[in-house]
């Protein structure tokens, strides 16, 4: 900003910041009886529904970098991030607390833009922003959002609901997300179209809310997760939660053609996107193999978003296997681990 | 330990983390669908009762400080300003979710021990431990807690009921946790039995669950806040959400024999513990002057913690006042300030 010294948080203290993101936080207010203001929220929760609660944690320099622009891209992937869990349980997101821990020296403005990022993806999802905290943090901006969110007795999906011979379906494109993120740190150069499409899949992803409770009622799911850590370890995570093997078709993998574009200039293999890389936020799911088809055509025709059958649920002594050129490999469990060691 | 090398966070990585902390979480089960261990968590929510909701973010070197045996408390304090939220708005706590940023060297059995301390409190409140987070942080341990609880649609209270001509009364004794802080940070130098009991009250505070609860079946109580910041802090709260003003009593303050033991070695005004020390977690409130002595006494029958009338609530032209040694004098606001400048 030319001319005009920015603000930063040490200036406006903590009740500055508070006004500056306080306003225009609720997208979905008849079940809010207090929001913001007193020592907790208040809410109204409907009779009958079960409550769904899920949390996450981002830390600076861990799980993102701060550049001058991108507060509101980091935002909204937090809120995204927990959104997509409650999808994956078969719910609707409702109520989220969010915890802030602000370097004192950052300017406010960014701190403004993470807001409006949260707020964004809220809005979109009308999850209303009923309370939080915002504290000092010395060396890292810390995000915490605590979600809640409601779901029919009858809709709940776990992960260890899947049974040798069920259909493994998939919504949207893997390995989006990954490239994305690939085009920003390597510099790979790809088309206009290409790069815009990328990007916004990795900044902008979209929970699929919608197309699960389509799922829903085209006919039962039997398991579901969503893809925060890349299919080939939420494949994992059924198989052990469900005591089942898998395998996953190459070929009916569901990759956009902007990956295969990365792939081909990094020359790195498409698994590395499409198995192995994180926070797409696609829905996993089995079915009953009689009711696959129509899955995926229902979620197609009410939300516009692809559904893919990919893979079946086969006996845990079979392993988790990726048929590919006419072999089965075994998928390795490599999604994103905390604490490894270099 | 002598002679076994500790294990550090970044020895067992996230998995033998989540290993050490994840047994023994549910006190209070019937409600719990599922717990730790799917996307989210699944609950049951009582019907026709409101859904309280809060979040608290703690920072090492901004919150607490890392020491070789303080890890029980450091987690027991974290639970115990979330619990103490709930009791504030006449609720029982119900479900936690815990995140946690841990720096990778750090010793796993410090983890525990926070963990420990967390479960501590969660039993003796009969808090679920529902879900959470794990996450890597490169310079601090960052501990979030959201936590949820129930209250009866009858009973909720907020800061805002306050009313002119109403009673203050309070919960237990004011400054200790201040005291017991002093204690450690200066080394001040008191009988063994007021040691003991000063950093008690300090490491271990008593959220007011039953005491509140003890108030609302004596007589309606128009406003309430829990005291995290000192009671002066706490009582500008009331007044401003109540658009009123407040005199409090400073003769009718309760004040431990400890915290005036404090006061006299370290020749500070008793005021710096009693209305600016934080943390004591107990409830300030405000009644009808009918129902303000049977209040106090339902509190002390029903649970044994003293409950104090120690002012009134006035015009909000009149200030809020303390009356001491025959004066009226204005009570600053003068809480913990986050990122304010040195």
């Amino acid at each position: 900003m030319d001319g005009v010294l920015a603000m930063r948080v040490s200036d406006i203290g903590e009740f500055g910041l508070i006004d500056l993101i306080k306003n225009d936080t609720l997208y979905n207010p008849s079940d809010v009886v207090v929001g913001i203001g007193d020592d907790t929220a208040v809410l109204k929760h409907p009779p009958e529904k079960l409550l769904l609660a899920t949390t996450d944690m981002m830390i600076e320099n861990v799980h993102f970098v701060v550049m001058p622009d991108n507060g509101e891209q980091i935002g909204y992937r937090a809120m995204a991030a927990n959104v997509s869990d409650i999808a994956s349980m078969g719910g609707f997101p409702t109520h989220a607390m969010i915890s802030i821990g602000v370097r004192p020296e950052m300017e406010a403005s960014y701190i403004e833009q993470v807001y409006n990022g949260l707020k964004k993806c809220s809005k979109l999802y009308g999850v209303n922003i009923v309370g939080g905290d915002t504290v000092s943090s010395p060396q890292n901006l810390v995000i915490n959002v605590a979600l809640l969110g409601v779901v029919e007795q009858e809709n709940y999906l776990l992960r260890s609901g899947a049974k040798p011979g069920d259909i493994i379906l998939v919504t949207g494109y893997l390995g989006d997300s990954r490239a994305g993120l690939e085009l920003i740190t390597n510099r790979v150069k790809v088309s206009k179209k290409t790069e815009e499409y990328l990007l916004k899949r990795h900044y902008y992803p979209t929970p699929r809310v919608k197309e699960i409770r389509a799922a829903l009622k085209a006919a039962p799911i039997n398991s579901a997760d969503d893809i925060s850590d890349g299919l080939g370890n939420e494949i994992h995570e059924i198989a052990s939660a469900s005591n089942v093997g898998a395998v996953i078709w190459f070929d009916s993998l569901p990759i956009s053609d902007a990956v295969k574009e990365v792939a081909d200039l990094t020359k790195k293999d498409l698994l590395d996107y499409v198995l192995f890389g994180g926070e797409d936020f696609e829905i996993v799911m089995t079915a009953d193999p009689e009711n696959a088809e129509l899955i995926a055509k229902v979620i197609k025709d009410e939300t516009g978003t692809e559904a893919t059958i990919i893979g079946k649920i086969v006996d845990r002594s079979e392993g988790i296997l990726l048929f590919r050129d006419n072999q089965y490999k075994k998928i390795e469990k490599k999604g994103y681990i905390h604490f490894k060691q270099k």
